[in-house]
């Protein structure tokens, strides 16, 4: 291990033991800190003053709990950072690793070294603030860099897997568990049918951020890719609907005709009243970028806004928020780009990359820091049988819907086309944060985390680490996005650069009109 | 009224309304929100199920405390945008008008809305949110662009106004104002010197928001521009100790030569320590910043990350954290433009600008509503002669310590740069903040409040809008730095992009080597 390696790893964990020494509680309101002297500091609210008694003043204070918050949110994004700076000191491990695996692995030490020490881990670390703050970030970024023509081309066939086979997954693992839950051998005879359905909604939706990760580095063709992501992401609608019905009827004891009608129904308000919103949101971003020309310094603010807006509002009616947020940015993001300067269009796209970026590597990171401090219950059967029949349903899913939608398609897939679709199915946080959302009122709530984490943890490292050698040996038709020559990405780029710089000035742009129109076309590149 | 205008103002208004009915209060735990029918939602904690009863599932639900927090304060930042693309509309207004007055204007309106609709303004409004989370935006677009040359060259003037300067006022204030609350017809016999002085020290600091708002309009010549804004900077150190000192000994009975010991020794531990973790920070950025090539996307968080972290452990130990914030953007701000990615450079700057300009409008904007919705107590021979000192104590300040530092400066300041200097000293939202923090054992501590608003809207609307035409009037000299010809900086950009586009083909780049350094002497440009 080189010097620089070992500082860095030094330094990773030094932070690491910064943070357990800050205590995982927020107080409520700001109280006096650790102090050497009282404290006299400019602060809200009222404060315990030094008694009428002689003391000194103090020359040297601390005062943490005023900071804390912001303090423990920065110092696990500047870890989480470290984490990702270190990685890539050993190339060799990257290649062959995704980085979700190391992240989790990292969090997992992390969590290891905090459970140690008897602390728990930072309150911040609630589904709310998952949904509400950490997954915005990464669907917008998938929203807005999604190549918008293939997705349209395929968009029959997203829809077919996101609906029909989200359907296919849940109710087909929850049958075959609630089948298992009849053997008394495996002690799980108190999990009803609801129940069992209901987990497996959340076991079967393919997660978005895992799916990313992975694929990212597999340059699979983009038939493939399109159609997994744009799954992933479509998906959200069936289980936001799938989840409440279960939720719902876990507490019925009679489940009647009409409310599976009722589920139908909700099927489309969700999903389109999802998209409804993404498109208003979207267009309405679009009208406000007309009028930013005087104040360019806040363009970029107007589409994080609007973006978060529409997710916002589709939580506020428990509508798909993916979906919207989606919507959204597929919609406004070619006139946003129109309107706005060539540097609110670069910082656009940079802090896109950038939240999504680092909200991808915390979600892993607490993956596994929660995975160690949650309180676990084992049960051989019930997960292995977990783990079997999500893989095997996957894999029957892809198989039959594939033999049903190929005759539509242009470009059938193929059987290694399939492989990659089903192999490609990976499960994530998002599973993670809605199993913590279970009810308390269900039993076995703690087996069912248990069972999650398990089938996370398996699909990310297992099917993570091993999908890019597969896909390498049997073949899958690769993408050739990448493969532009240096000599037509370098004279894109020069007239783009040199057609933005005339523009810049007017008297000097309008000589250079037929030019701008070239250098449009030229962008296609 | 034109229609677009007609447009602008009637979805401010509208998006007031909005705010009101939202309330104002955040509960702790979310609980049920609005319904049709009882909420069967995702979300975290134990939820209130619907009884044994039948009742069919919910089609259409609404659950607005869960994203109570995100969506204000989305929509508050919407508003103020709005607000600040408005005042464009009306190019005349903008010219005589600074941003910040308008800002107060529609913060008083929206204030006035909120009172007459006996609605609270949002929770968010605390002092620790201000310090925490509005100013180091604001502080570190100061301190990131600030001209480093002119301002290590004018250090000692900077600092001579900083810390004398901000004593002279803050002391002779006070002292005046304890002279006329002996005075028994002003009824305010019960203020003492201790808090008198208190009171002076928050009202004497010189406020960046506020001045920055104004002199970017105004274009001065660079020395005054430097001199006025470095001091209206490093005040903080100062304010901070004469603060905790008057607050200290407001509460003794007796004052020890000790103590006034302390307070200079404490003064030295505040501006020094702030210097030192700011630059400790600084150079931990810029020593980052070498390491992060494989991880671009991530690289402007950095910036962020480092200089928040100085910001907040300067706070951490009660020393100016505004001097450690901007001392590490002047530390790191070479070293990380030269590692960092063009695309990275271009963000991190445009994200700085956009983060200030955003929080500037919070500022301005929330200035206006509290204005309104604090309770006042009105005093009219205290809060006039705090004015009429306010004003003559900075007048005489400058011109004295002109005098003595001129002999020392290489362009001394004529009449009309002190002028300059003098009428440029708005005071604003700090102040404000700091008032706040008051402990409520000072008696009067609502007169405080009414007066400090009192001077800062007097500073900031008659100073603020009276300044421009006055300097034009007595012509000032005025800066040459926006007058680079069209020809200059064409050709300087085309370079600069050129090269850029050249250099990130490695194979291609080395040919360019020389043409590289040349580009670096252009981008001096």
């Amino acid at each position: 291990m080189d010097v620089t390696t070992a500082r860095v790893v030094l330094i990773i964990f030094a932070f690491s033991s910064l943070l357990h020494g800050s205590g995982g509680e927020i107080p409520p309101k700001p109280t006096g800190g650790v102090t050497l002297v009282p404290p006299v500091l400019p602060d809200d609210g009222p404060q315990a003053f030094p008694d009428a008694e002689k003391a000194n003043m103090p020359v040297f204070t601390m005062d943490y709990p005023r900071i804390q918050i912001p303090f423990e949110i920065t110092m696990w994004v500047l870890l989480a950072s470290f984490a990702k700076i270190g990685f890539h000191v050993y190339k060799k491990i990257t290649v062959w690793v995704p980085e979700s695996c190391l992240l989790i692995t990292i969090g997992l030490i992390v969590g290891g070294i905090m459970h140690s020490v008897h602390e728990e881990p930072p309150a911040v670390l609630t589904s709310n603030v998952f949904f509400l703050y950490m997954l915005p970030p990464i669907v917008l970024d998938s929203g807005y860099f999604m190549p918008t023509r293939p997705f349209f081309e395929n968009i029959g066939t997203v829809l077919w897997f996101a609906v029909v086979g989200t359907l296919w997954n849940s109710i087909g693992i929850g049958m075959s568990l609630f089948a298992i839950c009849q053997i008394e051998a495996f002690g799980v005879q108190d999990i009803n049918l609801q129940e069992n359905l209901l987990f497996a909604t959340i076991i079967s939706a393919v997660d978005p951020v895992a799916v990313l990760s992975v694929f990212e580095d597999v340059s699979v063709n983009e038939q493939l890719y399109i159609v997994v992501f744009g799954e992933c992401l479509f998906n959200d609608a069936v289980t936001v609907v799938l989840y409440n019905m279960f939720n719902f009827v876990a507490e019925m004891p009679v489940v009647e005709p009409v409310d599976v009608f009722l589920g139908v129904a909700r099927f489309f308000v969700v999903g389109l009243g999802g998209m409804g919103f993404g498109i208003l949101f979207g267009f309405t971003a679009a009208f406000t970028t007309r009028f930013t020309s005087k104040v360019r310094e806040i363009e970029p603010l107007f589409i994080f806004m609007y973006s978060y807006l529409a997710y916002l509002v589709a939580e506020l009616f428990a509508i798909s928020s993916i979906m919207a947020i989606v919507t959204c940015a597929l919609t406004m993001k070619y006139y946003v780009e129109e309107n706005v300067s060539q540097r609110s269009c670069t910082t656009i796209r940079h802090v896109v990359k950038m939240l999504g970026c680092i909200s991808e590597t915390l979600i892993f990171f607490f993956l596994g820091v929660v995975t160690i401090t949650t309180a676990h219950e084992w049960n051989w059967g019930y997960i292995l049988f977990t783990l079997l029949f999500a893989f095997v349903w996957r894999g029957l899913g892809v198989l039959v819907l594939t033999q049903i939608i190929n005759p539509f398609r242009t470009i059938p897939f193929n059987m290694k086309d399939q492989f990659g679709l089903a192999y490609g199915g990976l499960r994530g946080a998002i599973s993670f944060a809605l199993v913590f959302t279970l009810p308390d009122s269900i039993g076995r709530k703690q087996l069912f985390i248990t069972a999650t984490i398990a089938v996370i943890l398996f699909t990310v490292f297992l099917q993570g680490i091993s999908i890019r050698p597969l896909i390498e040996f049997i073949n899958v038709r690769r993408t050739n996005r990448n493969l532009d020559t240096i000599n037509v990405e370098v004279h894109c780029r020069l007239m783009e650069h040199t057609m933005f710089t005339c523009s810049q000035f007017p008297p000097v742009g309008v000589l250079f009109d037929e030019a701008i129109v070239h250098s449009q076309t030229v962008r296609e590149c």
